[in-house]
């Protein structure tokens, strides 16, 4: 008995990792608990009788730090979760047991990378840019990808170079390139699974315009139910023109949290 | 331009989650950081002027909970790494920066289930059993499922069950099943890239006899550099007796550290 | 100018320590998140061009473990804080803004003793054992240390000595000896400031009853807004007879917590 | 039997509070792990049969954070910590077990403010000043207040003003002000027992200049076993003029830390 899956693996991959390395210090928004990893033992803290020694990890952090994604439970508008339920009660014991990150189904399906600067013409796109939904549309039409129902659609900015800088990826004064409210309507109206972008906070900020005002989280998570996907490294596939792929992504299981650190991967076949 | 996974995938996947739902207050060894998730800010808390608001988490954790993968870097032997790296210098700057989990891969590779308990005729083996390179071979031949290089090997034992109850899953007095020293040899010997158990410490502990004594941890990280992965799920993979499938694994790419949890899948055409 | 307090402290102090050392392990209830602590960077992770180096820490914590005291916040009563405030809506922003523990006072005032078992003629109090309002009122008449407004009272069972033990001081099947809603109605009567045990929960516990049933915490926090300190280390206080002292406790004054890990002190003049 | 320090407390004391509030989001060096607080608890999550709840904590945390004392473990020079130990085998089992904070027995001790800007005749002192040996014996002459063995000095340099402002206290571009090695090595000839300072690094930082020469560490921490207290809140008592005063800090006693979260007192007759 052959399995197509099996075989196509067999037969060898291409994998382009998207995650960024969870390291102590780098970027991330201030709103969340700061990611840090510790060894509370290394070896030669002990030795067993036999001459075995094993050293061991400490972590503390927020789920919204590194790239990460953020389930339906992550955010409201006017009290309301997707498909309305109350934002207050929604909340059971201390845990989003309705809309929590461990409803996230692991994903492995179609994804396509919109390369948006490349169709601009232009290496890399401002602080506080607006990707609209012409240069959405404009974008898929020139890479012929179309994009549809379950597809995971991730949308570069060329901002995720700034990620190694540390603060300026950010964002603060400069702004940060990203889609707006028209790109996310017309996105959520192709019956996408999820959207993620190279940046922080995934939609366009404003110079100086900080979190107040994010109408892409409203459109794609409260109304749509959506999943966003933050700071990837869109770089090697679009180095690569790798536009269309199987997106891997495997959320942490973790009962009842608004969000989960993920490592997301891009497979073709060899 | 046809891609042999693209179109596997498109015709349709069967999909099992093989990791344990992160949970405050799930069994886990208490060499370890406990795992705690917290929610700072809850909808309710503040609400930005335009009606969106914003929950978020905060964790504390060990790396080595749940289910988890050891990187190399985990386990010495008389003061050395795999490849005869001095455990002592092998972390620099606080951080293992040789055989940390930052340098496994992600696995998207063949993955074989071996379940002893069904080839040796038992619904689960005991506390503190050896599963040895014969229960090993034997399943394989019984299976029809060889082992070889590259695959990702899982070993049910059954204990898994127990995981609900807490305390009973961790062992102590009872003991846990596993292989030993000669079961581990033998499937190193097969260069495997990987091994798996549905038990908090992989290989088999005697009863009352706790952590003192790990040979296949030697054998596998010390000696040939082959992962470890720790308290899978694996009955739904015996129950549909799917034995051998595409086995995704990413860790956290966390910079330095001794392990990461993970949420393994096994995956087959639908 | 002289002044009282520096002349009586130039004079010489005997100072007891009723704190317990917070150490990884420690017995503590499985209600609160874990106490951790572990050294990020050591000395020898690297080193400044001038030669010089420095060590530091990461700690991951509840509140209510080692040697603490909860503030008003920490428990309600049919949704009522002490002075009636709606328990629900006291959290503001993820943070008890009324009654938390940054709202405590540091206390230096007048501390009383009261050892039970001494005066009950036991060595330790058994398990599950209820100090009564008799008990409490017979050990004062005893020792010549009457109570009033403001003063700490400190009451020993002898449970402290399980401290080391582990698990046993937790309780559990065995129960831990402790006032009930009888001698907490009548030591409120006194108006005292705070009341303090050297048990992990302060008041009496059934045997296998665990926390269900608290009315010592709902009488002091709720009812009388009278502080209460647990975990306290008072076998030294006893063996001297010191039975009158200047009580010193310092919570860490954490905005909006429920508690906070203390380290009190009892001082006498030398 | 009378006891000259319960007397005197009985006659009423005034109390200052020199510990800065814990709080999310306050100044700490980036050095650090950030101080987090959280709620997994809240009231309302879960309620008792008897209608009893309780609200907890959870906290994540470097010790260096908020007002902190530092212990002898925390800095080394070439190698070695105070007495000549080695500083890397100092640390046993991931603890330093001879000079870590647990080793700093609580302080109840003649405390002297040394207000520096008063003396010098400016509001404040500016970014990157470096009070000098000259301006410690000024200020001591001039204030009439000795210091001597065993006393702890406290250095205000009205830098704590800042703290409010978040970034600008940490200094960075500006420096900031405060003692260099001279007054260091002056102080340590007087046999003080601990300094303590308005800022987050004690000494002196040149603008600019960041954390890379510490000459006030090694001279207090390394060479002459005296402690180091930062992030005081000195305003109170400069503003009201109480330059000699009952010091009180109790560290919490964390077994092989590097330092200790504080608040500390000063007290005097009231």
């Amino acid at each position: 008995m052959t399995d197509a899956l099996i075989e196509a693996v067999a037969q060898g991959l291409h994998m382009v990792d998207l995650g960024r390395q969870l390291k102590v210090g780098m970027p991330q928004s201030p709103n969340h608990p700061q990611f840090w990893h510790t060894l509370p033992r290394r070896h030669g803290d002990s030795m067993r009788a036999d001459g075995g020694s094993a050293a061991n990890d400490m972590i503390s952090t927020g789920t919204h730090v590194g790239t990460h994604i953020d389930a339906l439970a992550h955010v409201s508008q006017d009290g309301k979760l997707f498909g309305g339920a109350d934002a207050g009660s929604a909340c059971l014991g201390g845990k989003y047991v309705e809309h929590g990150v461990h409803t996230i189904k692991p994903m492995v399906c179609r994804g396509v990378l919109l390369d948006v600067p490349t169709y601009l013409g232009v290496a890399d796109l401002e602080g506080g840019y607006e990707i609209t939904a012409e240069d959405i549309a404009g974008t898929i039409n020139t890479q012929h990808t179309p994009v549809g129902p379950g597809d995971v659609v991730l949308i570069r900015s060329g901002w995720g170079k700034k990620f190694a800088e540390g603060a300026a990826y950010v964002g603060g004064p400069s702004g940060v390139p990203g889609i707006g409210e028209g790109a996310a309507t017309w996105l959520a109206a192709q019956h996408i699974h999820a959207a993620g972008a190279d940046t922080i906070a995934f939609e366009r900020l404003a110079p100086g315009g900080g979190h107040a005002h994010l109408p892409a989280h409203r459109v794609f998570l409260v109304e749509n139910g959506i999943y966003i996907i933050e700071a990837l490294d869109l770089e090697e596939l679009a180095s690569r023109r790798l536009y269309e792929f199987i997106f891997v992504l495997v959320p942490l299981n973790i009962f009842g949290a608004t969000g989960s650190p993920v490592r997301p991967l891009a497979l073709v076949s060899a």
